[in-house]
């Protein structure tokens, strides 16, 4: 992959993190590497180096890097082409930094060993909204790779809600939202909603609700990642708001709109120098989400 | 209470509720009461009977019969005079309809027993937001029956509070709201987000959690009726919105912002006609709430 | 498969099931079917018919018809061999009886379709749980269909627990104690502590907390079927308990003991004669486990 | 208080916790105080100074200590007479503590606090459990400070029960147990099983499903002291057992036995040295239960 450049991008409101940014910048040079600097900050680090993260894809660039938490990533990944988009490090700047690999300390390290090919890519599946009109007509709202949220537009009306699973009624249900989850979405928005986590090495969606009625009715339920799901918005007098990767807002999704979702036609890649996916993965979700046990351990009777 | 009138509130959206609404009109016509309709909706039933909702006090009205469901009546809490209201029946036309005693069928009924003093008065506390500026002066927001709402002004961005009980630093919280609720809000949005119910013979607040980060941390908790709940709002960036019983929204509270939360100085008052308001309480809990069991008893074991 | 018999298992404590597997019984025996009883319940309705569920394989049965509920199932179904076990028709007698395809309405007309070769087979994962000795050496305690419970020996004492995930250390807990289930037992005892649903054409277990220490820490999550769970008992004065599939018990898992848990190398194989198996696992998911919403709707505004 | 004794309890599992013991015996009788030792650790410090919990009251003890953790505490608590039983000090040797006012460290000066008579009494309700025989004959269960348990006798075998509050139908359930705690009770096992957490300074009670099927139907509901709660083992072929304190446990409660649970006769008293009871009780929580935040907050953004 030599003729093609690396792409940095970042998040603009740390000084520190664009310190790194061009710390890394001026790395890759003294490598010899062709590299690009996502227009928002180029003039800060290299104006000339500047270029749009829309103009980005695989046959320009090797891959991105991402500079900041989860929210810069997902932001990053949205505005990308959606079909050939190059595979992405993220190095976490920001306050929990769960999908990043990278950090402060290990970065050089880190690409020494993809500049040396050494690492792997992890395929991340995502999933796509659809907007159904007349019936037939199908409008495309965007991809996700964490979750797709659909809310009631005020927030103190409860949504009423049919959801279908592959065209099978499957719940009537009044609640504040669902969110329709990847496997990798599933420690963020939809654990907190009380959601199961699903292992990334299992390529599912979950489907939970967003505190439905008394608690009653509805239950989390992880699906394979094939399955469509069908939702309508039944209350007469109250418009849903859809929500993609905490990124894209659309409002005004009128009563009677049938909103489906499934997945999409294509794939986000990230950058693993790791020896272990899965213990990377394991540790990562013990240290920043599950947490460890925090009872004071100074059990004295062990003497 | 002879010279004072009966007030008549409806929801407008609802044409068998209007006509209700004017049969009870004509039904306390007949009884020789003086009437009085709310504002809006005297023009279809007596044009001249129409009267502000924000001229109601205690002494100039004996009751105010409110036509719809849990929503109308909280509007109708909500715009009234706050110290001298007026007691409240409940005639129930919505979808729950929890606070209300009375229904389409029992109504003439319970208007007979009101009439000749064969009633309770519910007294139910109530809570206020405060707005504190420059750490001493405050500024009411306003006064809950069911409860007060802080959430992020971005529904995928979540808060960082801080939450002290009387004073006392409580918790450090990441999540999307809290919840603070009375015991007569317990059974609504606070159930909902996995909130204890809270009997309303016990003259309680409870502070509930609302999607909290990776569901860690802070869980439900009650606590007596007089306790001052103190929140801040510590995330730089990001602003909260508060709602007052799911009517009144108030947005743009800065970051930094102090709001506080205390028992309020007035109460709501509900007509209720049961014999026993605890008996009542319980079914109306089983039966709108809670659920009765829904496995399909058809048990043939018994034979 | 025409040499083979129909083996019929039946719940002995309703005699309504017991005079329904003698009609199956009966009426199989028309269709000039070789037809046997399970041992306790032959006495009842053809002595001579008798036999031990023990001797059932492959070779000389061509399916089971099991009469009850999901406990009955579970019961034959541990009772039987484990490698050459035919499939089985569940006749629904229980108060929920998720697993069960058929009941007393359509067993008949089902038994017709089985008879003519129309029907599917679905088959399941099952897990195994090994106790580890001396670090290497394994002895198997059995396979669960549903669920491998681990629970404290005394109710009201907490385990303390160590979970590694195919070996990587992944939480330390306190808790009554862990649930892991498959897809299948994803909506028993898994759906009332917490766990998701996992739909049945997802080859996946979960681990699903039960009840822990003040509701922080560990959260359910899915994995692949492949993945080993280790679990090691750290409290160094309370046993554990086993219970697989809610039949089979195995008390006294000292301290220190090593529990593995991996995909078993067997299946258990249920006749489905709905058309579409997935339409049938939806509609039962909705009808006996979620249930449908509960409010009564009888909402009038729509006039 | 002059010629009325101190009784010291201890944990025997932890020789730390007996040296301490040993020391505060020491200290006690430099002060010129009469010491007593719990009957089965008077052996190792003084043999003569040995007494049987059960004659210790009001009469003849000034104060008890309870040298361990929570479970210590409820053990010596149920062991008491229940009507005149002194105030106790905890001096936490346990892992979490929660119910300890003193600790290894501050134990001597807060000795030295209430030899000033400088402290206070910290009173707590606790609740009666009952079982009714032929309708009318009450037969007493015991006391307890935290909570009465009531759960099924096979672990994977849910209980059916009709729950009554007042004498008012409230629920049938089908589930593991169901918890009835104090507000003392309520950060322990009921918190775990979901409930919410009440403020030691409401005198109230909780009634928490213990994992209900499926997650649907009955809530954590919070209701006044004097509340009687009524519960009706209704599934004909299954026990129940009451779990008092996790201290003494209570089998074979038959199918069709009506369990009454209301608020008891007595009280437990706990000294309090610290200056502000509710401060306190805050900081316990934040610290012992509740946990501080654990998010990584090595947000670099602020710069």
């Amino acid at each position: 992959m030599q003729n093609k450049a690396i792409f940095i991008a970042c998040r603009k409101d740390s000084i520190k993190a664009l310190k790194l940014a061009r710390n890394i910048f001026d790395f890759l040079k003294s490598k010899n590497q062709l590299v690009y600097l996502e227009h928002k900050i180029a003039p800060i680090i290299s104006e000339e180096s500047g270029k749009d993260l829309k103009t980005i894809n695989t046959e320009n660039t090797k891959f991105i890097i991402s500079i900041g938490g989860d929210g810069t990533l997902l932001n990053i990944i949205n505005k990308l082409c959606q079909i050939k988009s190059p595979p992405i490090l993220g190095v976490n700047f920001g306050s929990v930094g769960f999908l990043e690999e990278s950090n402060i300390k290990s970065i050089y390290k880190d690409l020494m060993n993809i500049l040396n090919e050494n690492y792997f890519i992890e395929k991340h599946s995502k999933i796509s909204a659809f907007l159904v009109k007349n019936r037939f007509e199908e409008y495309k709202l965007g991809n996700a790779l964490n979750e797709i949220l659909i809310i009631s537009s005020k927030f103190s009306k409860v949504l009423h809600l049919t959801i279908k699973i592959n065209g099978v009624f499957f719940s009537h249900c009044f609640l504040d939202g669902v969110i329709i989850t990847t496997s990798t979405g599933s420690t963020a928005y939809n654990l907190s909603a009380g959601g199961a986590i699903i292992s990334p090495d299992l390529d599912a969606i979950e489907l939970t609700p967003l505190n439905n009625f008394a608690r009653n009715g509805l239950k989390p339920i992880v699906l394979p990642i094939n399955t469509e799901i069908e939702i309508e918005n039944l209350r007469p007098t109250l418009n849903a708001t859809i929500i993609i990767d905490g990124q894209r807002t659309i409002k005004n999704i009128n009563p009677k709109a049938i909103i489906k979702i499934r997945k999409a036609n294509c794939y986000t890649e990230f950058i693993r120098v790791s020896n272990s996916i899965q213990k990377n993965y394991i540790n990562r979700l013990r240290e920043k989400i599950i947490g460890s046990f925090k009872i004071p351990l100074n059990n004295p009777s062990i003497s």
